[in-house]
């Protein structure tokens, strides 16, 4: 789910976007090391253009820890372990500091036995899985990461929520031969129904049910998402996120969780998650996997294709996105613009002003009483 | 894809069956141990209604052995490994046999160290991925496997085939708790595609490609198979199928790779598999492990329902279909009734009398010039 560019009401440069969330983040009592890896994580993630997981949700985190949701000074510890495996509990850190310590550890892991598994247990909302299964990309490893989260998702056949979104995250090499698969094996997420309903537009088959688990078209009546290929394909992919992170780690199961932002205060959500690493040097060999994994890439980009555009790679839209944005600033809705913007003026960081709306009209009104998970956002394909 | 039971010519007892996939293998070289897996591993399946990829495959996996495609006396050895992490060389030893050795492997490592990760190389077709990822989860573990398969599947917005059906199986559980997922990752397989058209039926939307990879209806304009959610996200799964077998274990990409019956005789089909298994000892422990499990299938097959048909969980078709086979044995489609009774009669197994057809009329040719893989088979939901 991205900014919808046209829409944009302003732009940020990603050093102050930086600056912003780390002494937003310092005035809340995390330490340095901390503040700088949310920031790097949550400025990549908007410049890559999956904006609603990236500095979108700074007031969302700061709120967190405000309410004793997110521990701003967590002992994070290897409760069990094996050469390659690790039990986490994150003691409910930020999440994102869970996600970049269990990293850590999986690739040193994976680099001394060939495979690691990493599971993270009393964690928190960690933004993009893709985040931390390209970092182990970038170490030249395969990665792959997933997260427990609330119910969203309708089972197949079924009425009502019991899974989460369960996202999916696997990366391996860099560059132009980068591989980044980063997905909610939902059909679509909640966001691009809001974004329809907003628009008065149908919603496509297949993508979300109504209260007696048939399929719906209308936005309005919309009680659960759809898996992936709306059937037991998609059901089954979803389970398996639920227990590869809450199942395998002790951790409450989606439909037990709280959703971000109605959690009760004074203790974390519960999140779990799961990141596997795996060491090609170990299998057919380092140079013989760069060679097959560009093979792969650059066959699938020239494929011949259906329409215009060319068929593109997981990862190529993103990377597209970061160089636009790198040039051109970050792209903010304007929720989003107006919360950075009164952060950087209490943290006394300089910013351009906001632009004024012209004149008060209805969807101005609607966009300042939209809450931050429904600002306007474009239906693009987020690959 | 399973047998149409209603249109089931004959029933064979699983004994009978296991004892002909013995002797026919015997006959043709195989040492008593691999046969014994085989005949186990392709009665199971078709016991549990996955029949494309059950006793149907002998006649195909003896004429890879005729033709050197398969080696009956392999020497299947590690080429490199640490702990926790084995590569594999399967010298083209039938598929089966190669996946049970791999699945050996990798249950002991990660007995050993909480989690292994097992890649083999020079492989053949090893049916279906959920034997192994079963008899993982038989041992305590949760499996996770996955295989190389030859080009069936365009990616998203491409024409023509680029990636395999590439399966994905997870497996966690035994007896009730059993969750036991096995799909591949385009929304159907070709045998769907080819029963519609034989029925005269229209496709689903989003199930397949014309040449010009537009979406159609029409059996006969399909050119590829579509990735599972006909979107980016299948493709993604697809491609990461790829990326953990073929360009791990430094074997040929999807499109590289001959469909099975279409591989020149003297040397492996080349097929690279990819078998993972977690011991949930080392993460949250083995009794909340049990328990989650259970709580999560549990509280699936009680989802509310949207009709009268119960949520499922994956695998519970197959279970429920494999007490039925106990009963009343394996439905066999007609041609490979014939196969097997042919089979039968020629290693001196008793067996029933083929049922005669009433009168030769049109149907019954269609069936009898009818390629294996395209014998009457159901759409039935494979969970």
């Amino acid at each position: 789910m991205t900014v919808d560019e046209s829409a944009a009401a302003y732009r940020m440069d990603a050093v102050t976007a930086r600056a912003i969330v780390m002494r937003a983040l310092a005035a809340h009592g995390v330490d340095d090391a901390a503040c700088a890896v949310v920031a790097d994580t949550l400025v990549e993630t908007s410049m890559r253009g999956i904006d609603t997981h990236g500095v979108r949700l700074l007031p969302r985190y700061l709120s967190d820890l405000e309410q004793g949701i997110a521990n701003p000074r967590p002992t994070i510890r290897v409760v069990r372990e094996t050469g390659a495996a690790a039990f986490i509990d994150a003691d409910a850190a930020l999440g994102i500091v869970a996600g970049a310590a269990g990293t850590r550890e999986v690739v040193q892991r994976a680099a001394d036995n060939g495979v690691a598994a990493v599971v993270v247990r009393n964690s928190n909302h960690f933004g993009a899985a893709s985040v931390y299964s390209r970092a182990m990309a970038r170490e030249g490893m395969v990665g792959w990461v997933m997260t427990s989260a609330a119910a969203r998702v309708a089972p197949y056949n079924g009425r009502g929520p019991l899974l989460g979104t369960n996202p999916v995250s696997v990366a391996a090499g860099a560059g132009d031969a980068e591989f980044a698969l980063d997905m909610a094996t939902s059909q679509v997420c909640l966001g691009e129904i809001r974004e329809r309903g907003r628009r008065g537009q149908p919603l496509e088959s297949g993508w979300a049910t109504d209260e007696n688990g048939q399929g719906t078209r209308d936005a309005a009546q919309v009680a659960a998402l759809s898996p992936v290929g709306a059937g037991y394909k998609g059901q089954g992919l979803g389970m398996v996120v639920t227990l590869m992170t809450a199942v395998l780690a002790d951790a409450p199961l989606d439909w037990q969780l709280d959703h971000i932002g109605q959690a009760p205060p004074g203790r974390g959500r519960g999140i779990a998650h799961c990141l596997l690493c795996f060491d090609p040097a170990v299998f057919g060999g380092r140079d013989s996997f760069d060679r097959r994994l560009g093979d792969l890439v650059r066959t699938t980009r020239e494929t011949q294709p259906a329409a215009f555009e060319p068929v593109r790679c997981p990862g190529d839209p993103e990377r597209q996105r970061e160089r636009e944005a790198a040039r051109t600033g970050i792209p903010l809705d304007p929720d989003t613009a107006r919360e950075l913007h009164a952060l950087a003026q209490r943290h006394h960081i300089p910013v351009p002003p906001l632009p004024q709306p012209a004149a008060p009209k209805s969807s101005a009104t609607d966009s300042s009483t939209a809450a931050p998970s429904s600002a306007p956002t474009a239906p693009r394909r987020s690959m």
